[in-house]
């Protein structure tokens, strides 16, 4: 599969310019709409746009001049035609969908340019799987542009990695075509410190003249936050409160408020806008990451765009910040975010500017969708085998790779257990006095102790990790397991059973990841994600209904948490505290650094 | 001379992040200003700045933490700190300046940065000149970035310039470190006609992701309008009413709204901000052109942003237009134009944010000025022999060569006069009756008719074009002849005596270039120009002594017009109408051809 070749501004400026002077037709008219401008910020009635090459060659108040005989005419009858829709950052793997089908679910909520990380598939498929994930992306009807990954593994030292990203992959990366600048600089304790390797990623993406993605996930707005803003870093989007957007466009930073499915930092910093009257033109708006369900039955930026306006911004100033603040920072506000001669033709007609219904979706001057229905094709890529198959377990497992076994002499035992905490990404570090029995520690259903297991599955050396999770309230016999493990992206399992843990593992290396749930030895659901076990290249209505399917089987197990699912993917997330599961251990991260699973004897 | 080495951000990033966080020391701490943020449009009292190799590494409360025993403290005492003022388009050369004498001059007026198009040397020098300027450029304290010239000659086929710029000159200066992007589009109807070399020279611009200057000289807001805007130039300066201003950002292009020594377009424009309400983030002041004497006696950016300030404009939003605004619209506001880590450490202090005082100029961390004086050396170029050699006349002139020969046996001619108007470029078309005398056509003091010729001047043809031209009031046996004669610059002589304008011809020739002024045999003024005929090394104050000294002896010569000598330098100008003179003969530019001296005969 070839990427879609779009001409260049100059390619296409000798066919643009005939057709604003009226000397050529246009490929397409779009007459009578309500032109929102986001350079000016009006609305400006009664005019028309014309098309030529996937590029807006005319938009004034007559494009009769434009129009052949084999000109298109699109009606607008008054509707407002606005840009394209900006996702300034996001992770393309979070809705658990291949880039083609991410960008097929997308399209008929009009996002027509995403500035994606692919920096979970980095962790499974290194360079190799970001490179795919490129091209793919430069394979659809719409603007995909990669942010090369900064931090894999994202706690060195803390676990290993199915690949590794250094400074020498950034440079490389660079000089592919759609590649945008460095994703989220997640190791701010690196730039803060000085880090070398995170230093050179930085001046690497710098060198190439490209953004650096920021995260900056601290509320410490002291020294630390000046030296990380200091360090190069470009934008941030892990701000939640007023003040931390604040502080971030004051240091010349661009701030990324997101609405994702878990995210709502939207409402909580606009205010730095809608109330502090602040120049809006550093603040962006982002999803950073969408489940399918969100994107099948909410919405994509059309829901971040209204929700910004329901917070009280202008709609105007909302769209702003999907659209040319999210291109000028990218260094493309020639190329898209605003309806102006040379740019992608990216235009959404709507009849509402505070509702925003996405009527008609145009990209690169085709109509790619019409009333929530895509009219165009999204090409897959041709994943290789080894991008299929990336489940390596070794051996098949059983009960006995899930054993615990107690100090010799044991009774009962004191443990650290990671305690989940409902809605938030952060855990507790627990204690737990329990029982041994025939020399193994056993979990206790009665006080909502289950087992988790973190299963090396990137180099099949077979090890397995035990410790203890409490929270999910699961009763009976069960064993849930995951592929999708942030970041390190390992296979997660938790479980009451012993042998269902290994049933449930065994069935995610056959199907080459996804997620599973069994209940008294039998499976109860699955959704497969093949594609590194990472994505599905599904339809993204077929996935969220298995998403969905396996949320219900979470609750069928006991499970009472909302949105448990997330909760389980996050349990190897070394970098946020409390306590965490990796493949070196159980890792304590409030002080970085690797404890024992038990503490203490009887 | 080499070059200033200033170190990128990425190299200089570890003792920036190590200053910020207060590992290590800052070179230089301005302590407790108002903080002009250009980000969000606020001002923030008791701020700090922390510096080191020459940028920026720390903004916030307090610095004391950067403080080290050899720091340098500069004490803000409650003064506004504000960016180092950007002019986003100029022309050095009208200076009659050097770009380190003009740097001289202007850094005291707190300009940090300018984007500059060496248009004028480009005719004289071709690329070579264009290179010599960017060079010097590179060696000042302050940043001169320079735009590669476009359009040399302005005019083809209708002049002979010493030198021609094409698509091939366009390509190999984007490949220089100090070219920030293509200067002025000048031939805005070959744009608008789709003219190959236009466009080329645009493509190879946006091939090297740089800007490309507009230059759109007509009221005509219509379909060549908007065939210009589709062409890919970004920005133009040749707006003159508030239409002009909102059309061009409303097509995507940004405003340069510019008040020179002779230009006075910022108060009929920036009303579309002030009152019209549009955001303010597409317009951009700059100067275009400044004579040495504004430079010496009212200031440069300073001028401007006081001036905008003074037509209403919140100031800092004036001062947004003169910062960050032109930063981000040549793709630098990670470089320069604002106060943020990273960033040029290019500062003023100021102690009134309308008025503007400009008290303290830090250009990269180092102080360059205090109130009004030069701190810091503006290192000359070593301008080699054949650039300061450029008035070949071929052969020593007489009072025959400015002989007009009337057809034969005619005794009174009617002729085309070029005619002054006052104030204006442009020219208007007359005709007048001329007696003959020894078969020789006679000027007419009566009736204020003076001969002008243009002498070539770049390949030594010796050829020299006569005609007429009314207006400027001069009585008495005189003759003003200049090098500076835009755009080709052979040299124009005025004059009411052919002996005096050989004299006056001959003398430039034995000068290198200039201005001079003959009256009755008698040098009476004389601007030496001795860098390509256009500008002098010597200070601005110099300069600007000898051109006051000029005017006084066109005044002297009974010239009654205001600024005189900008309209004795257009007249060569073949690309405003109505009527000029070229080294081809004299040119109806209002229909773009060559047109005849004498009309009739009696």
């Amino acid at each position: 599969m070839e990427p879609i070749q779009l001409k260049t501004w100059a390619e296409c400026a000798p066919r643009l310019v005939a057709v604003a002077a009226g000397r050529a037709p246009a490929d397409t008219v779009i007459r009578n709409g309500r032109w929102v401008n986001v350079h000016t910020r009006e609305i400006l009635p009664d005019h028309d746009i014309a098309i030529a090459e996937g590029r807006i060659a005319y938009v004034g108040p007559d494009a009769d001049h434009c129009i052949g005989p084999e000109t298109e005419i699109i009606e607008a009858d008054d509707r407002y035609m606005i840009p394209g829709l900006c996702d300034a950052h996001m992770h393309i793997e979070s809705g658990m969908l291949t880039p083609a089908e991410f960008a097929r679910a997308v399209i008929p909520h009009g996002t027509t340019s995403m500035f994606t990380d692919p920096h979970e598939i980095a962790n499974v498929l290194g360079l190799e799987g970001v490179r795919m994930m490129h091209d793919e992306a430069l394979m659809q009807p719409v603007n995909i542009f990669t942010q090369m990954p900064s931090c894999a593994p994202s706690a060195p030292g803390l676990e290993t990695t199915g690949f590794e990203i250094g400074p020498d992959d950034v440079s490389e990366a660079m000089q592919w075509p759609g590649i945008i600048g460095l994703g989220e600089m997640m190791n701010f304790p690196g730039v803060v410190n000085g880090s070398q390797q995170m230093l050179a990623e930085i001046a690497a993406t710098q060198a190439a003249g490209k953004t650096v993605g920021g995260h900056y996930a601290s509320p410490d707005l002291g020294p630390a936050f000046h030296a990380y803003a200091a360090g190069g870093p470009a934008d941030d989007h892990e701000g939640t409160c007023e003040a931390d957007a604040i502080a971030r466009v004051r240091q010349g930073m661009r701030s990324m408020m997101r609405l994702g499915s878990a995210w709502y930092d939207v409402e909580s910093q606009i205010t730095a806008v809608t109330e502090k009257g602040l120049d809006p033109r550093n603040f962006i708006l982002c999803t950073d990451d969408c489940h399918s369900g969100t994107l099948v039955n909410d919405g994509h930026m059309n829901r971040v765009v209204r929700h910004a306006i329901a917070c009280g911004c202008d709609p105007v100033i909302a769209l702003q910040m999907a659209t040319i603040n999210t291109a000028s920072h990218f260094g493309l506000e020639r190329e898209l975010g605003s309806i102006a001669p040379g740019r992608r033709a990216d235009i959404i007609l709507t009849s509402d500017i505070e509702t925003l219904p996405i009527e008609h979706v145009i990209a690169r001057g085709r109509t790619v969708a019409k009333d929530g229905e895509i009219l165009v094709d999204c090409p897959h890529y041709a994943w290789p085998e080894h991008a299929r198959n990336t489940v390596r377990l070794g051996h098949e497992l059983g009960a006995d790779d899930f054993a615990i076994p107690a100090p010799e002499g044991a009774s009962e035992v004191t443990v650290n257990v990671i305690g989940v905490v409902e809605n938030q990404a952060p855990t507790k570090a627990l204690t737990a006095n329990l029982q041994v029995e025939d020399g193994l520690i056993q979990g206790d259903i009665e006080t909502d102790i289950a087992q988790i297991a973190l299963v090396e599955r990137h180099r099949a050396t077979g090890d397995v990790t035990n410790a203890f999770v409490s929270g999910f309230g699961y009763t009976g016999r069960m064993a849930m397991a995951s592929t999708v493990a942030h970041d390190s992206h390992h296979m997660i399992v938790v479980g009451t059973s012993r042998e269902d843990m290994a049933l449930a593992a065994n069935r995610l290396g056959e199907v080459g990841g996804g997620v599973t749930v069994f209940r008294e030895g039998k499976e109860i659901a699955l959704v497969e994600l093949p594609i590194s076990g990472l994505m599905s290249d599904a339809p993204a209505a077929d996935v969220a209904a298995k998403a969905q399917a396996l949320v219900e089987a979470m609750e069928a197990c006991g499970c009472t948490l909302n949105n448990a699912y997330m909760q389980h993917s996050l349990l190897a997330l070394v970098v946020i505290p409390e306590l965490r599961i990796s493949d070196l251990g159980l890792v304590d991260v409030t002080r970085f650094e690797l404890t024992d699973l038990v503490t203490g004897t009887k």
